[in-house]
Order: structure tokens, then C-alpha cells, then sequence
């Protein structure tokens, strides 16, 4: 097992797409503890909110709140943006970054934002002036980018067509979304591979759900084609609104973990964040479905019980 | 990623692990019921039961009436046995093979048997002899191979002298245990290709618990060291002692999901396994924390629903 990168970055995208499916409004207040405890743990990128209508997702609606509450802590805040009019909030809100976001899938893209991809592709241009003249960084998210739920196998072209438009609107960074959790090892490899020779300006990260189990494992494919950026959510937050019980992202702690343990560095603090998924389960009333949170790192020792050993 | 090998033999443990972690204890009947459609899914080696006292653990009190049920479905059947009595008892039921552990921690062998690693080893001679004399297979499995939750880390050296002892004793498939889940990709690229250096004659299987979230992951670590036999449960059956919440051995459908997604041939039918998890789920009235079983294969397609295009 080679890597090719002895460090990685995380973006945690909890606070955006946990959040957001919480039945629950959670308080602005919350939200803002949680995401200053996971500065403080040593996340860097935070995706704290989405500048969605407050209407169609009133989870998200203090979106700027959010964001002027976070601002100045150390990390760079991203926050996505759906249309000009959220980018407009993102930038006034003061965010680091806005992210923009189509699928690879037509179907998914039509029934998420109600418009083709072409013409979803065509908005990115305005975006990309505002943000230009704002001073703020655009991004670009490619949904379903291993698979749609619809659709089903989702060619490498399709991707390559959205990450190409991405790119000629000055997008340096893309993220590429395995949005219902149907990236596999094979896939992973042959996608990353394709695009990180056709795009040598563009920086990716991997965006996993751990919706079949594959997550971590998916991880590893990504490091091993090269890609040292990942997304994941504090505690494993979030669902699959195509599957009842499903796990949502990848989760951070056990991300995090398993990096600490193949030598590879994040800069985040493995005790730190483990504390804020803790607390996060407090503040739902609910067990996360993280793992490392609930057993803790493997060299974290039991005491042992004497009086076990004298009955047997 | 290279793989070594295009198809891997599993192991159900449920059976065994899992059951034995019931609270409640489940009738006979819907055992063997469970046990036949495993069987029937292509599962062709199932660790059934485990032949300890009835009295220290009553939900595997019917050990012998699952084994003589089971037999002549098509499986080889394989039970644990922890003393002499147990084999006695699992050679007197038919099993195909009867499987011996011994921990490399020697705290946690005394915690978990009374007993030291050298005493349990001298008994493991007395046990060979009669399943020798039955014809039953002897198997060995190595308890904390990759971590003790009292000890820490397990030198390789602490697992390689039970393995010696095993081999001497005529064993010649080894299983190696992360009884709590503290294995990961180095520790298990490590230890593999030492002990496959060291005993050409035995084969390994690896039996990993997903507690901190890797077992996929040491999956694929051990496949990369040469490893072509992994055991796994159904639903992902079972717990961890020493972590609340936490769960136990990794998921057969999730496994046997990324062999399928990553070319590995295994015998078994994702379908009909995950039909019998969810059996299991309404077996036992609750949530099983296999990911496969809730969202499908990636395959598995969904409607559109043309009326939430029209709302947007």
C-alpha cells in the first residue's frame, strides 16, 4: 500500500449537509458552538451552511448568522450556493468561499434544482462575476459523480463536462460529490485518475457517503490515485433521502482516525473532535452513527477488573 | 491496487459471535431457520455455535441440536470450543471443524478464560488428539491478534508462538482475531506477511470487528497481503464488550458488496444474504448496522417521481 501524500486536508461539511436534514431547526446559537469547537479541533475548512430560501429549508435559514459568527476563528468558511441570489448572501455574509453545485446526472439535476445541467452550468458564469468582483473564492460540487440514483452508472465524460465548464468559469477547486453513496474502489480510481490528467490547474476533493459501508474503503482509493482532499461530517451526520436508516457522509472522527493511524496528517486533534460529536449527540437527543466516537482510539486502554478474573 | 487473488472464501460468524451477545435467547428453531438460509445464499462455511457451558452462556445452550440440524445443507460446519468437554460435545454433533482460541494477550487470555496463554496452549494438544481421533478438523484462532484492550499493541512475535503451538498441534487453518477492533492497514499488512512467511502450511483467515470503523478498510489490507478467507456476520451481528454502542464483527453483505464491486468472486448471493439480515432484524426487533442492507446495491435503481419535478 503506497500513498502519495503524507498529509490531507478535511472540509466539514456537517454543519451544511447534517444540518439540513435535521427534522429539527437547530439553534443558531448551537450551530455556533459546535462549529467554533471544531476550529478549535483543527479544521481548517469548515462548509458551514448553504444560502438556500429560507423557505424551502428553514434548517439553513440563519445561514448568515452562521457565517458572521465563524468569521475571524481560523478556518475558512464555504457555504453553497444554489443561485445568484444565494450568492449574493454568501458573499455579504462574508464567506471565505461559495460553492456552486450541479450534478453529472441530468435526472438528479432536474428533480434536485428543477433545470438541466446545460442550463445549470450557464448560471455558474454570473456566479463566478459576482464572486469575482466580491472577492470571494468560487468552488464547484459535481453531484452524483459516482453513480445516480436514477440513472444508475454515471460515465467519467459526464463529469469531465461539468468539471471543464466549472473550470472555464475560474473555478479552481472542485469537489466531487458520491452524493447517494454509490462510489466503489474501481470507480473511484478510474475517475480520479481521468480528471486529475485533464485538469492539472484544478485541485479536487472527495466527497463520500458512507451509505454502503464503502466509504473509508473509497477513501483509500482516493489517496492511492492521488487526491489529499476529503469531505466528511462530525459524527457521521446526515442520511440518504433515498435510503430510510442509511448512514449520510463519511464521518469525520473515524476519517480522521484512520489517517492518524497510516501516518498520514491532518492537523486535526483526534480527542477534540470526539468530544464535539459527543456533544452534538446531546444537543440532537439521538446516537450518531460514527464508530471511533463510541469506542474511542485503539490504544485508549481498559482497566482490569481483578474480581472478573477470581469468578472465572 | 493490485489484488493477489480473484475470490475469497467467507466465514458467517453471527451464528457464534453474534448470537452469544443476545440478550435474549433465540429459539432453536429460528436459528437453524437462519443458519439454512445462510447456507442457501452460499455462504459454504459457517461458524454455527460454540460449544462452552450451558450454563455460563444459555443462548448457545442448543449446540448440538443446531449443528445436527445444519449438517448435510451444503455447508461445512464449524464450532468453537474452549476445553476438552466442548470437543467432546461438538465431535459428538457432526461438526466439520472444531476451532480452539487462545488469546496473544496473555491479560486478556487470563480475563477471558482463567487461564494463561501456555496453560491454554497445553491443552490444545489434548484437544487435537481427539479430534484426531473423530475425524473432525481442528482450527485455531488467535484472540487480540491486533490489539489487547488491557495490553495495547501485540507484538507479531506474541501471535506467531500461538500459531507455532497450533501448527505443532496439526492445525492448518489459523483465524486471526481483532477481537475488539483495534486492527488497521499496517498492523495487518505486518503481521499477515509475517505469519504467511513464516507457516507456508497454513492457511489464514482474518476476522475483523468494524468498532472503530476500518474493518472494510483491513479488508482490504489483508487481500493486499496475500489473505483469501475473512469472517464476517450477518446484519453485522454483535457488539463490543468494552464500548457501549459500539458495533462488532464487520457486515457479510457489505463485505461480500465490495467483493462483488471490486471483481472478487465469493459464491454468495447479495440478495439472498441481505434478505436473511433483515430476517434477522425482525428476528430480533431491532436496527442491524449493516449500510448494505438498508440502501441496496448501487444498482438498484429508483423511480422519478415526475410530481416532485413539478413543485421544483
Amino acid at each position: 500500500m503506497t500513498h502519495t501524500t503524507q498529509r490531507v486536508e478535511i472540509t466539514e461539511v456537517g454543519m451544511r449537509d447534517g444540518f439540513q436534514m435535521e427534522q429539527a431547526i437547530i439553534p443558531t446559537r448551537t450551530k455556533v458552538e459546535i462549529g467554533r469547537a471544531l476550529i478549535a479541533a483543527g479544521l481548517s475548512r469548515i462548509e458551514a451552511t448553504s444560502f438556500v430560501s429560507p423557505r424551502a429549508v428553514p434548517q439553513l435559514s440563519d445561514a448568515t448568522e452562521v457565517i458572521e459568527e465563524l468569521k475571524g476563528h481560523g478556518a475558512r468558511l464555504a457555504a453553497l450556493v444554489p443561485n445568484l441570489r444565494g450568492a449574493e448572501r454568501a458573499a455579504a455574509a462574508g464567506a471565505d468561499e461559495m460553492v456552486v453545485f450541479v450534478s453529472a446526472s441530468e435526472t438528479h439535476n432536474r428533480l434536485n434544482i428543477n433545470s438541466s445541467v446545460i442550463d445549470s452550468l450557464a448560471k455558474v458564469g454570473e456566479i463566478a462575476m459576482l464572486a469575482r468582483s466580491a472577492g470571494t473564492e468560487l468552488c464547484g460540487a459535481v453531484a452524483t459523480s459516482f453513480g445516480c440514483p436514477f440513472e444508475g452508472d454515471i460515465s467519467p465524460d459526464a463529469v469531465t463536462r461539468v468539471v471543464e465548464s466549472y473550470a472555464s468559469a475560474g473555478v479552481h477547486h472542485v469537489t466531487l460529490g458520491d452524493t447517494t453513496g454509490m462510489a466503489t474502489p474501481p470507480l473511484v480510481d478510474r475517475l480520479c485518475r481521468v480528471l486529475l490528467k485533464r485538469f492539472p490547474e484544478v485541485t479536487f476533493s472527495l466527497h463520500f457517503h458512507n451509505t454502503r459501508g464503502l466509504g473509508l474503503v473509497n477513501v483509500r482509493a482516493g489517496l492511492e490515485a492521488g487526491v489529499n482532499h476529503y469531505e466528511s461530517s462530525i459524527g457521521g451526520l446526515g442520511g440518504c433521502p433515498f435510503a430510510t436508516g442509511a448512514t449520510g457522509n463519511i464521518c469525520t472522527e473515524d476519517l480522521v482516525y484512520m489517517m492518524d493511524e497510516t501516518g498520514i496528517t491532518t492537523g486535526i486533534d483526534l480527542e477534540a473532535i470526539s468530544d464535539v460529536a459527543h456533544r452534538l449527540e446531546a444537543v440532537l437527543g439521538r446516537t450518531l452513527p460514527g464508530q471511533l466516537m463510541k469506542a474511542g482510539p485503539r490504544l485508549k486502554l481498559h482497566q482490569v477488573d481483578e474480581t472478573r478474573i477470581a469468578t472465572g
